[in-house]
């Protein structure tokens, strides 16, 4: 589920722009340090990638493919096997949770560059996010379809989940210098997978459902 | 309550430098390009900020000074005149929102400055944010004499109460072209702040008390 295999060239050079990129920013960040921080040389960037743009995209795809993977799984694996007392958007929540955890710095970068209103990285992601809102769409009919009502309008309800699936990785600075919890921690993610179940227990009506 | 009357110039430079902090990044805007937007010559801009960082600073702290003081009033009046069948948690949360929603340009630039590293914005933001957890408790601290009590543990709910009151403005450019929602809108926070009342009423227990 990870990623990227760490030992790869290609990866540790996209695992160095992700950090740059958080840090500084990417209009402040050059390929030149991004080289100097993977330990190779400009050139080898350049020939894996073209350019600074190239690079920035390729990060930005390889987390949303996954990401969608994760959920385009479960919704495909419930239409296959029908399992009338699971509910399908939690469990695509809770396994977006875990997948996150262990890709934190590609989500915390992910999930700050869709906040950003630049044309360039809006076109990339918005493509993505569509299709996540689709998912979710289908998730969400399945979940009815079990008997599982939603107490409030479905546009805010998805608002919601997502928004929650994303927020300790968008805010995890934030989450660990204030409150000492650290959200790139299995120990943080079972807790927060509980909170999600709780707020969904809220929301929802049907008491007959199993979280995993 | 609106954080800057637009008429003054001062105000309409930092209008014109939140926006394209916003839009293009920090690094990547010009002294040039904020005078521009703002219709004043550079050496205006000069004039009043100390170059941008000073701009930049200028315009973290007019937001979290006024963001701040919606919270302590609340947990100031409440010391001054108890109401105990009111949540200071929640009235401060949907003031806070109403706020938002005037100074929408500012809370969204606020929020993702908040989620980078930069170290420059880490080390001014830390203190608002950590003012801002300590106000948070006391208002908590006040409810619990009320009678309401958390079903969660006190760290994650008000770090899902704190989340859930910026989200909106941090992902409005999501939530417009996903949903077709308009955060800065009034209808917007109307329907978001019933969202929260719900979420508040299923994690914590107490009937009796209203929420505004």
């Amino acid at each position: 589920m990870v990623i990227l295999q760490q030992r790869e060239t290609k990866s540790e050079v996209m695992i160095a722009a992700v950090d740059l990129f958080y840090t500084k920013g990417y209009s402040a960040t050059s390929i030149r340090e991004i080289s100097a921080r993977a330990g190779v040389n400009v050139a080898t960037v350049s020939y894996y990638f073209a350019g600074k743009q190239g690079l920035l995209e390729e990060c930005l795809v390889a987390f949303f493919e996954k990401y969608l993977g994760v959920l385009e799984k479960v919704a495909n694996s419930e239409q296959l096997q029908h399992n009338p007392t699971r509910s399908s958007m939690m469990e695509a929540a809770l396994l977006l949770i875990d997948f996150q955890q262990q890709n934190h710095r590609f989500a915390r970068f992910a999930w700050r560059e869709v906040t950003m209103d630049s044309q360039m990285v809006r076109e990339m992601t918005s493509c993505y996010l569509r299709k996540e809102q689709y998912v979710w769409k289908l998730l969400l009919a399945q979940d009815i379809e079990k008997g599982i009502s939603i107490k409030i309008s479905p546009s805010f309800f998805l608002i919601q989940l997502t928004s929650m699936i994303s927020m300790p990785f968008l805010q995890s600075q934030t989450i660990q210098e204030l409150w000492n919890l650290n959200p790139s921690e299995k120990m943080f993610t079972r807790l927060y997978s509980n909170i999600l179940k709780e707020w969904f227990l809220g929301v929802t009506c049907e008491s007959s459902i199993v979280l995993r």
